[in-house]
């Protein structure tokens, strides 16, 4: 990995630009669209005409925070941009294929995220992995720099922070980010409309989702493994849409006898995609996805799998089984 | 309701008192837990003689803490106690009949709480109402006088604090709760494996108990309400134990449509036990409450009812469509 740029460069580099596009991964989430917007409202505040862009847009569930209805999918036509910046994306082609596309035309990439392992494929490059999310770096880099930061941008970098350390809960949750949030509640945030926006709205079918999972879940490994699968018919029933399905996975994690959890879902093309979950550090649930052409983190981590759903999961338990066996 | 005693004042009759009784409401919550063995735990080890009691005892779900195979039961045995010190308990009969009988020989007796009810029922008193849970008060107590604080008493403090503030969402949250627990952090609290003991280890017999609710919610004024009767039955084949109900409500109020919820319980005696929640500020649930006998705050609230639950249910639900109608 080349080393980390200064953030005085990295500041220096977007005061020169004029035009700016911030581009995140696809399928974002709460800290990819919190981040993108979180950015581009302070650089927009400072002057700077800036893109904000998505490859598949914002969610539904995100569809609250400020500048979501600025936020553009790519199209064909060249962006005319000075400078393009990569948030929260740990490989260059996570942007997504068409936003790769125009980015590949910037004179300058600059790469700010937390994951890992991210290489550093930006010309200017800010890897923090000790940060527990990407709004939590962009937030020290606007306020220790003295960029612009209104209501606005608190409430993308709030719901960037909130939602990557699951509402302060994960391990990678630090002191600074308690302070942070300190610091925008004196500056009149108001933290709990927007957590009741993310956490506490729920439209109903989620909850037919949720009520499905717990109908037909199923257990193996004497209560260690629990699965689920969300199939075509139980999405088309309950009207499902993207976002719906996010954090379902963590009321499995929550049951004391579980170490590991999978949800296996129907997507298109007769697919199926696998996501697991690790709750004990010895079992590392990337290399039983890697088995099946996946990968991710040791605790968290996905696959896509050929269908139909029964098969690919009854395949992928007895291999996950096989693994936790291990860990005895 | 009495002025408060300066926090001096507290601090002084704790320091000159030699057998301390620490108590909390039925019933305890993570609060009530918390806060009690915070502060027993820091007076024990100024070197005093602390009796933490519990009218109830502690939760399964809060056993994890450290200190808790201190907490007694009240027996008959008078206590000797020179100081009697109330937490999280917003009237004195809260405390539970045996305990009170106990505290009624102690010669003084402090009452601490934020709930903005409690009359200040102690000789001294340190009501709080803005702050957003007694464990917060009791934190700032200790660290404003420099009384011991150590890592058994923060694990106690942060599980008060997290909990009542719904793990930093709820509006009473305010910035001092997150400097606080970023000075926990500095000191080197472990507050991931807090958050992962409190939040994410739920026996199967809780999500038995979601299913049921999911299987069973009851929705009225175009879904603005949403029900569940929690029947002895179901609480029977479940092994239900106290504590496995514990936030089920927030799963209803995370529905984007609804402003009510409502949970009915079977509880000893023939009676049902209400329990309910406004997200609209427009709505005070304590007011239908009131028209039952209950109480509590505008936006949480509660009473118990005669059975059968379904007759309960049926009453309640007409009084609180009433004043769903009314914030048209
Ligand atoms: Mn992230
Ligand atoms: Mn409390």
């Amino acid at each position: 990995m080349p080393a980390n740029s200064t953030t005085a460069e990295i500041v220096a580099a977007m005061r020169s630009a004029q035009r700016i596009a911030v581009v995140a991964h696809v399928r974002p989430d709460g800290d990819a669209v919190g981040s993108v917007l979180g950015l581009a409202l302070s650089l927009r505040a400072l002057g700077k005409d800036v893109i904000a862009m998505l490859e598949d847009g914002v969610p539904a569930n995100l569809a609250f925070l400020p500048g979501t209805d600025t936020v553009i999918q790519p199209g064909t036509e060249p962006l005319g941009i000075d400078l393009a910046i990569a948030l929260d994306t740990a490989t260059h082609e996570r942007v997504g294929e068409k936003t790769k596309a125009l980015l590949d035309a910037a004179p300058l990439l600059i790469d700010i995220d937390h994951h890992p392992a991210n290489p550093g494929y930006g010309a200017l490059n800010l890897i923090v992995p000790t940060e527990p999310a990407t709004g939590q770096i962009i937030y020290d880099l606007l306020s220790g720099h003295g960029l612009p930061i209104d209501d606005a941008v608190r409430q993308n970098l709030f719901i960037a922070i909130s939602t990557d350390t699951g509402s302060f809960q994960y391990s990678s949750t630090n002191a600074r980010t308690h302070r942070i949030v300190a610091e925008m509640m004196d500056a009149g945030l108001d933290t709990a409309r927007l957590a009741q926006l993310i956490y506490q709205s729920y439209p109903v079918r989620r909850l037919e989702l949720m009520r499905d999972m717990l109908n037909h879940m199923e257990f193996r490994a004497e209560g260690r493994i629990v699965s689920w699968q969300l199939k075509q018919a139980v999405m088309d029933a309950a009207g499902m849409q993207p976002g719906d399905t996010e954090g379902l996975i963590d009321t499995l994690r929550m049951i004391d006898s579980v170490v590991a959890c999978v949800i296996f879902e129907d997507i298109p093309g007769g697919k199926v995609r696998v996501s697991s979950r690790s709750k004990d550090s010895r079992l590392d649930v990337s290399a039983v996805c890697a088995q099946f052409g996946g990968g991710g983190h040791r605790m968290a981590s996905g696959a896509r799998m050929r269908g139909p759903i029964e098969a690919a999961a009854d395949k992928f338990l007895q291999a996950l089984e096989h693994e936790v066996r291990r860990i005895d």
